[in-house]
């Protein structure tokens, strides 16, 4: 086991009913940021259960973040606190809003000529950060429960993360009854994203982590449960209950202490997203197989312990391809055939952005711009 | 699944070398106490460590901590705090030491006439506590990362609990190479410990929590393979930390978010431990297959799937079979015959302690003295 340190101090306040607890939760002593994004909260009545229970508070909101939120409305927001002295953010939504709530609350404190430095230091140029809390909408990207947050820029076309102790959500209110009316794609995508999260930190070989190993099995076994349950049944309380815990704990950074990780398939899956627009998920589950068959032979061990612990199969082929048919069950497509696009131009046009980067992927480092190609190509 | 809150800030360090990160994360701004028990940390070395560690601080010592840490103790540790301002308590010892650094942080802050009734309320007095952080040289309690503690009472012979999200220590270090020098039997015990902590928060009737279910199965099929491997080989540092680190996640109270819980035999087993001296670890593996033996048909569900999941057995009286050869496999007693206890005069005691105090346990809040009579009497 490799050493690791390991401190999350979010406080989840899981199930029905818990956003009343906001009251208690969020500070009265000065105004509080709403933030939240294209406006789903005032259909499906979460706008206002949080107002209800924020009734004691000055609360300004915010609305308008992006899918993939952007630095230049985040410069909006970031005006907004400033001007009205807020000491509190709360993102009311998915991944995307509570990434975007962590920096405009590190920009609020910082003493640094540009924000955008924030992100170029990859956020460790944060020294303080506002406190921010957050109502979960979207069971996806762990957000709710993490440092780390992605943020773009229009202006330069950059797409960059920070990480940083300093933007832990206080806590999170995940009430799965607020996910019931979700659209049935953004669930599957939260399905994909949440089971690739935990691949990108097990995926990699044996590091005498056992029981790392099992929690992150764990997760796997219950999103093959529990997703095409919770795709066929939304209203299944159970269901969605355990497939937003899920979500949280594959991204809550407990499952990476202690072994190698391999972030190549988001790496790679963002510059999809910036190319072709597709929604993130949908470029990982195309990704993901490609950089498993190309490293079968160095993620072997582990390819295979997954397969027997997961799938009962015995071959690494065989549990990748076990891992498409999911993909496949939940109508999530896995080729760039689905989508139309050709692999071949994906191939150069991703290639070119690593060779100009300098880009080595994997968890040995060393898988080229010209491997990610092949893999792309593979995709088609 | 049940609604739960879930909060735990403790900073784990873990790994080789990790004590050294004691200069950065003990706070120099005031004298320190360092806390510890019977001196063998003065033996393997971590004595030498943590001083070193602490070169730059104003460190008060204070060792002399027992194994089941005693009220009137602490209250001499409360008197060096107070005498030296003491604003941080090092814990460097086993779950004994760790407890007792938490009641006396409590204790210092504490604005009523006697700190027992810290004790006497549950930890719900507690307004204010000093920081703690701890070294941990004995892996089994999970003290080090919760906000959990057990003080005994001399003059009373009283033994009570302590629960407050104000004692979790800031941070605790793990490296597992401290514990190498460990007796066999205390290693033995932690073992038993950690497993039947996991059973606590598991063994009592289905809760549509899959991915809980998951993680304690995770933690107790971990400890079935490195359980046996850490005592053949105490060197052996990947079996040590796999260990280690379950023993820390079988109660970081992670495992109980929305589940019910049945501390049964925990609470037997802490008057068999005030009555006969037995280890705590040794209460417990007597206890617990007579409690799934008694309560098999209220259990049944869980205890097939435990079986099924851990042991690959198909009946729950094979899983309960299982587990006893499993302890004994570690060299773990699991009746009173093995220590001439009389079972009949065992049961007479507990039954008569828990008719006095009208004691109802199990997850069902219906297990009677009688039941619990009758329990022990079936561990001859």
């Amino acid at each position: 086991m490799q050493n690791f340190i390991f401190k999350n101090p979010t406080e989840i306040l899981f199930g029905r009913g818990m956003i009343a607890k906001l009251a208690e939760r969020v500070p009265t002593d000065s105004p509080v940021l709403l933030l939240y994004g294209g406006g789903s909260i005032r259909r499906n009545g979460v706008y206002d259960q949080v107002k209800a229970a924020l009734s004691a508070h000055r609360v300004i909101e915010f609305g308008g973040i992006e899918a993939n939120p952007v630095y230049e409305t985040c410069l909006k927001a970031l005006e907004q606190v400033k001007a009205n002295q807020v000491g509190f953010i709360l993102a009311v939504g998915g991944g995307s809003v509570i990434d975007a709530a962590k920096f405009i609350a590190a920009a609020a404190r910082f003493e640094g000529a540009e924000p955008w430095e924030i992100l170029r230091t990859g956020g460790a140029g944060i020294k303080a950060a506002l406190p921010l809390g957050t109502v979960l909408t979207l069971p996806a990207t762990g957000s709710e429960s993490n440092g780390n947050a992605v943020i773009s820029r229009k202006a330069t076309q950059e797409k960059l993360a920070l990480a940083s102790g300093l933007v832990f959500p206080a806590f999170s209110v995940l009430d799965p009854e607020v996910t019931f009316s979700l659209p049935r794609k953004q669930v599957r995508n939260g399905i994909v994203d949440a089971f690739i999260h935990v691949m990108e930190q097990y995926m990699t070989y044996p590091a005498a982590a056992p029981l790392q190993d099992r929690f992150s099995e764990s997760i796997l076994q219950t999103l093959v449960e529990v997703g095409p349950l919770t795709l066929a049944e939304p209203e299944n309380y159970d269901a969605r209950a355990a497939f937003m815990w899920s979500a949280t704990l594959a991204l809550n950074t407990l499952i990476a202490c202690g072994v190698p990780q391999d972030w190549s398939t988001h790496m790679i899956g963002h510059e999809l997203t910036a190319f072709y627009g597709l929604d993130h998920a949908e470029t990982l589950a195309i990704v993901l197989p490609g950089v498993w068959t190309h490293e079968l032979e160095r993620k072997k061990a582990k390819l295979e312990q997954y397969g027997a612990r997961v799938w009962k199969v015995e071959a690494a082929a065989s549990a990748i391809a076990e891992t498409e048919k999911f993909f496949h069950s939940l109508g999530m497509p896995t080729h760039f055939g689905d989508y139309k696009i050709s692999a071949d131009e994906a191939a150069e046009k991703v290639r070119g952005r690593f060779a100009e980067r300098h880009t080595l992927l994997g968890e040995h480092g060393d898988l080229t711009p010209d491997a990610v190609a092949a893999i792309l190509r593979s995709r088609a």
